[in-house]
């Protein structure tokens, strides 16, 4: 079983992510952690927590992070994830609040009470709550386990710029601490969530099922298709953060390469693009791997197998 | 018939660029023009002497010009060109040399002496002549017919660092005066240039040709081969300068995209990068279109009639 | 009586600061806090134990934070502080220690616990600690008296680069955090600090005092003088630090402006450069003031009465 | 007799500085080239020749050159030099106009021309197109005399923004080139042409002359006088580019300092900073000289004397 913190920033994919993770008994949830990012630090808390009742998982604690970048101006997400973070979901005060603390320390705390290496973490928002308990406690980043990332593109190009993706571009030093940090790190991009898209019929495979998590995700899951039509002109939106869950689920339903990974904090043009670079003077020396392929059937079919238990 | 200065600095690549350009009666030459780029602003003058000479063309004239970039510091294209720039190929002293008067003069002039959007521009190395020409005659931009440029990249990501592309990279500042001149410009860039590779056939049927042209042709594409295989480890290297005289005989080869293109001119991770951007609030006010697909076969074809003349 | 954080790191001219603040009955010391900076965390945090107990002064509690800088990698103050950061001073294990828990969160706890505008804050160091206080709790820049820091350069240019002063180029995103924070802010720069120096007769009126804190400032002031002597070519070294807590005892020693201060934080060249701007549209709005002239000899004047007691 | 190229942007203060040149028969006018800055190139050249014209020295040719900078956007001098660039100066159409070919062009041809530093240049403008010059002919760096540059501030802070003068700022990519190019320099920044100002007996001296240049010069200096009074709030413009050709005139009259000089290009808050570094590892290998000190009493007297002639 691995030993998980979720970092999520709810926002719509996030949602599904945290469904995924809810029903899935391989893994065991230490902690959800939530940041700034798709809106605001104090509606991610409280979609975290609504989330966390619909899958009737109130066992697992919730902290509530950092509510700004590590040193950039906020962004918002724009359109694609409503002005609640979860699209037309229908909310409710949750009954349950969010543990005190701030989430860079519970990271730390929990991370050091585990063993080197035991504790996963998973992010899906901008990365500044694991870049500040990296700078709370110095040894953090040699004991974790490893960090799966939503974030970046390179084939891609970006979706908030023409050379950014949006959670890199909405914390590019909190990113680059991270990547540069020396922890081991599966970074899931565009390159690699584009691949995974929620298209009529996966979309009507999550819809039959009548069980609340299902009957919530296939409301957010409509909600994104929608822009995707609308906004970009595509067939089935990108379900980018459950792919993060998926990878620790059932690893073979990616493809990853080795790789250096920089990320632009200084350019106005370029800021959050991510320079993946595959030529290596020492390849077993990379601390980095990038997702370049996905089984978007597989993942789809995890996700709609979870769903209904 | 398409009046046209070719900007370049050979350069194998630009060497097969310029036999097809020279075998291709709609071009009327009006010049050639060579800067400091794969090798120094020397070679690369007396490298299309030399290969002038090959043709048979030395009524084209050829003007030396710039000898560094626009503004930031030289850089070499490594191995990739071998010392001399023509890789192997045997060298001779050619019997006719360079006009004088700077590269950049030489475009402002025979621009100028023609009617507005009379003149082509194909560019095979750094901008950095165009630029100056851009300078030395405020109304040049204006003046100019189409601009063809091989530089950038997108979906590839780099080939001299994870973001940029050599040519943009070896002068990012011109290439960015060059791209926000209002100039109509077209880019091949990585993206459509590495779908156009000298496989073991098309080389083959190159090989086969008994003529001058097509014999140095075979020479420089066996000695990009090697270094694809040896150094990159693919089959067929890529012919991205010969896309841009391609693309003028027949553009219906080539699949391009209306975009905003932003060149990365501060950022030393990013330096050269294109940001390419297709989400336009104006398309039909775009002026540069970017490459995205090319006939590989059409093109080696094309190729391989003309150097067979 | 002012409530006092003061957050730094020992270093020659910190401990002076130590020393003259924990002689100063107009302030009521909250806490020390420490940083990287002139030499590692670990050592600094050290070195305020021991100036602390040269003092006398257990009852002030300190708190160890960054061991390295917000975001950009971390630089070293050189000689200028020797090996342990206290030059020639002789070193003890202290007798007391730190307290548990990051210098960032001892800020956070002890601000948030008193009244809004209670608590000041000294920063003679990088300003790490206080950036990542303000990340932890976004109320803190609001909740905060006046941070007087020692830090920059206008008219006196560099001491570290041409253009930076070394506290701020130490960690230049966490100053431009602190400056743009909202927080009211007196800053020391080396424009005001290069004004109050340690010439011979000054240094010798220290000297002559038999107390255990003047004995080891005069050693100290006296490594400093021979530095000033040998490597930059002055007599009497600058006492920044110093400074900050003669300020708070005796405010009418300073001329201050009133100006806006940016931070630069992404060029190589400028890195930690202070864009102090007098010309402002709205004086009355501005929350940042710029030290422009020294009494120095009350400022000496004042030192040498305290270590005197 | 010094050989000298005089490159401005008049320009009021320009104005003055070529009234000085041309009254001083220690100077060979070879040519004065002129560059967009104060106002657009087209003003400055036709200004250039208004002055000559008054100074009755229409045998110095006039080259118009950059409309432009190298890559940045061009800026404006706002209010400072009215909206013809003389202020109320009353203007005419000169009778005779610029010479042919770009001054990029003009001052490699003179320089060439003439023996390894035989030909000083003066600059009192953004350096455009001296930094062309050195593209259009990469030896001329080497065989050019003297470059007496107006530009910079180090101790004054900036006047364009906080860290920028507005002659380096309008250019700073040509600035760089320039210094850089191994040229021998001597700047005069603010730091220097703050201390040469015409205050109320300076100005009346001039004042009381009855000879063109100095009416003219009379009128411009009231019309900076009033705008220093009214709109930075002190008695007496500082007369920035006169310092140029006082110093070629009477170097002893003003203080220098070997430096390194490198210019901010890339970020936006300090774009355009001189980082002034004096520690330098080999002064005497140092090809810039940065200006400290002016007798200014003995620049006001050595221009009312000339325009007394
Ligand atoms: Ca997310
Ligand atoms: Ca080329
Ligand atoms: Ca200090
Ligand atoms: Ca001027």
């Amino acid at each position: 079983m691995t030993k998980l913190i979720f970092d999520c920033d709810p926002g719509v994919d996030d949602a599904i992510a945290l469904f995924l993770a809810f029903a899935s008994p391989e893994l065991e949830l230490l902690a959800i952690t939530t940041t700034a990012g798709n809106v605001s630090a104090s509606l991610t808390a409280r979609n975290a927590a609504i989330i966390r009742q619909i899958a009737g998982r109130e066992d697992v604690p919730i902290h509530a992070g950092a509510d700004r970048p590590l040193f950039r101006a906020a962004v918002e997400a724009g359109a694609f994830h409503g002005e609640s973070g979860l699209g037309p979901l229908e909310l409710f005060t949750p009954a349950k609040g969010v543990e005190a603390g701030h989430a860079a320390q519970a990271i730390v705390d929990i991370v050091m009470a585990h063993a080197p290496g035991e504790v996963t973490l998973a992010v899906t928002g901008p990365c500044t709550n694991l870049a500040l308990a990296m700078q709370l406690e110095p040894t953090l980043a040699a004991r974790l386990g490893p960090v799966v990332v939503m974030g970046g593109a390179r084939r891609e190009g970006g979706n908030i710029t023409a050379s950014a993706e949006f959670n890199i571009f909405a914390d590019p030093h909190a990113a680059q601490v991270v990547f540069a940090s020396g922890a081991r790190c599966v970074v899931m991009g565009l390159d690699v969530t584009h691949q995974v898209r929620a298209d009529p019929a996966r979309t009507a495979a999550i819809a039959a099922i009548d069980r609340p998590a299902a009957k919530a995700s296939t409301v957010l899951l409509e909600f994104s298709n929608a822009l995707e039509r609308d906004i970009v002109g595509g067939t089935g939106a990108p379900i980018h953060d459950p792919c993060v869950i998926a990878y620790l689920l059932a690893p073979q339903l990616f493809t990853l390469r080795r790789c250096d990974l920089q990320v632009e904090t200084s350019s106005p043009l370029t800021l959050g693009h991510t320079a993946v670079e595959f030529r290596l003077p020492d390849p077993a020396a990379a601390r980095i791997e990038w997702a370049t392929g996905a089984d978007a059937d597989g993942v789809f079919t995890l996700l709609t197998e979870r769903l209904a238990r």
